[in-house]
């Protein structure tokens, strides 16, 4: 009940600010549009804050983590443990999001959804926040049984929902990035990603963090068994994710919906991030008009489940990580989209000759 | 005779130190080169600086200004007055390449190499200073006679050298990007792209700021027109410069050279910037080793540009300005780059478990 409340709470982006935005791009001292896929940023940043002069300066990302009951299936090159070893890595300021974060000065949010690991409640470092907000300690192995339950899925979402609207709240956040860690995540994601797109799983699968080629024949073919065997209804997103998702990949779901329902631009990280992204869609279309692409990873599926979101991502320089590091990167660009319509002058204010055809 | 003693004071980047930065890439807990394109640029940054620690936090735009003969044929969409209105609007900080730097915080210079404005000989605003180095008041028209004399294209190649080296210097730059302005100054970029790659001036011929099909003939005809009058020498990329040029583009090549005889990494723009580059290239081809590739414009003949000097694009995002903003785009991107390398731990610093296959 409360995540329908919520969802039907969303509002779309203000269409009249896009207007006015397109004409205020058109009349900037350039030729027209010659900033490229930034005046297009631009644009979609004004009508998210209904403004144009869009901030993006405060913001953070939500690195989501989960187990998954599948991992015992070969499906991933690194053992289970290192999902929990990575939060550690990134409350001791150790884990690639870190570097990224400091550097682009981004907040680190981390939140176990749903992992086998144990961490204290609460604990703050100078590099990161953690939140214990496990469902469960792992979902189930969605090859052969439902990955959680119908309760569990929407608990996730809402996980991730609370979560992020806390520190919206707490720090005024105007821009945030999905992110996550669990050892075995690409392969719910490219589950989801084959339902809800309608493409194969064939296409849609990688070798996530390395595999060899003969174990991601082995991915596919599980893949195959769990969506046969539990039969995802792909116009229900709660049915999808209960069935073939992951934890994490619910509460990456809650964080997209935290922002549309804020009224703030969520940056999409790579293909586990899309998978939540397309869960969110699927469950609140309306989330889509805050949705940026930040990347475009290595991973087959990943472009695949973009251009059925209609989204352009903003990078495509071969990351295949995740923690939400293709988000961070891009938000160096999104900053830039943010100052080309806020602080470029038009031909008139700068006395500036214009085109002579 | 100055301009060749600096060219042989060139050093190679350092390739000892380029295989450590591999060697720590290959330990860093993430998936192999799951970074993609921001671990080789990490790398490049690594055998730039000779270290492992690489900073990319004190840095400048240089900004050529020149003007253009050939512009009397039709070859651009705006007036000519307008170079001299733009180097106006960067020292009121209201143009597209102050609001970049600002959000990016890279320091703007502008230098007047060749333009037929008047301006003071030194301004400093808020927003960007200024430096008076006119080598004539705009090139000749090279549709019917060499742009510049070889003595003037040593002199502003010199120009572009001195102002740089002086800002680096003064403020202790890590990281420069070039940057230009001048109508018409796509014209020379694709005839000098057109005679050092050897591709036809069909092809490495665009809209620039936005020509219609039937001037887009027209400019491809003055091209060709020029190069066969002219008949540079491929080999020689003083000659090149004098007989299809600009001042501007010149200087570019001097900010390249001033880089690299600094050992400090060079931002190239758009197919102006590109323009200077393959000039240094050719001049000095150890500034090769120094060269990062800001972003592929939309002008169809820059890619090719690129490809001839063996450079990947970081960024492509559909712009076509120049003044240097696809680079000082690419420097948001860059810092991460440098992030990665510098403040990622290994898996063994971390304590997190490698592959198991």
């Amino acid at each position: 009940m409360r995540l329908n409340q919520i969802i039907e709470d969303i509002k779309e982006s203000n269409k009249t600010v896009y207007e006015k935005a397109r004409e205020r791009t058109a009349n900037l001292i350039m030729p027209p549009r010659a900033m490229g896929r930034l005046n297009d940023i631009s644009e979609k940043l004004c009508a998210i804050y209904s403004t144009l002069k869009p901030q993006t300066d405060k913001r953070a990302v939500f690195v989501m983590a989960g187990d998954h009951g599948i991992a015992a299936k070969g499906v991933s090159a690194f053992p289970q443990e290192v999902t929990g070893q990575m939060m550690g890595a990134f409350m001791g300021g150790m884990a690639t999001i870190n570097a990224l974060s400091n550097a682009a000065n981004v907040k680190v949010f981390v939140t176990d959804a749903g992992t086998l690991h144990s961490m204290p409640d609460a604990v703050i470092s100078e590099n990161a926040e953690f939140f214990q907000r496990k469902v469960a300690s792992s979902t189930k192995d969605f090859s052969t049984e439902p990955a959680m339950t119908l309760e569990q899925a929407k608990e996730c979402i809402l996980v991730g929902y609370d979560v992020t609207c806390e520190q919206i709240k707490k720090h005024g956040l105007n821009l945030v990035a999905t992110g996550d860690m669990g050892i075995g995540n690409t392969t719910p994601s490219s589950a989801i990603g084959s339902v809800i797109t309608g493409e194969t799983v064939e296409v849609m699968t990688g070798m996530g963090s390395g595999l060899t080629n003969e174990r991601v024949i082995n991915k596919i073919s599980m893949i195959k068994q769990g969506i046969e065997i539990n039969k995802p209804d792909s116009g229900n997103g709660l049915d999808v994710l209960a069935k073939v998702g992951g934890f994490e990949i619910g509460a990456i779901a809650g964080t997209v919906i935290a922002a549309a329902h804020n009224r703030i631009p969520v940056v999409i990280d790579g293909i586990i991030s899309t998978a939540g992204a397309l869960i969110a869609a699927v469950v609140a279309p309306k989330t889509l008009d805050y949705m940026i692409a930040g990347h475009v990873s290595e991973e087959p599926g990943h472009r695949l489940m973009l251009n059925h979101l209609g989204l352009v991502p903003v990078l495509d320089l071969g990351m295949r990580l995740g923690e939400g590091t293709g988000a961070v990167a891009a938000m160096q660009i999104i900053d830039l989209a943010a100052a080309v319509i806020r602080d470029v002058a038009t031909f008139e204010e700068a006395a500036v000759s214009g085109k002579e055809d």
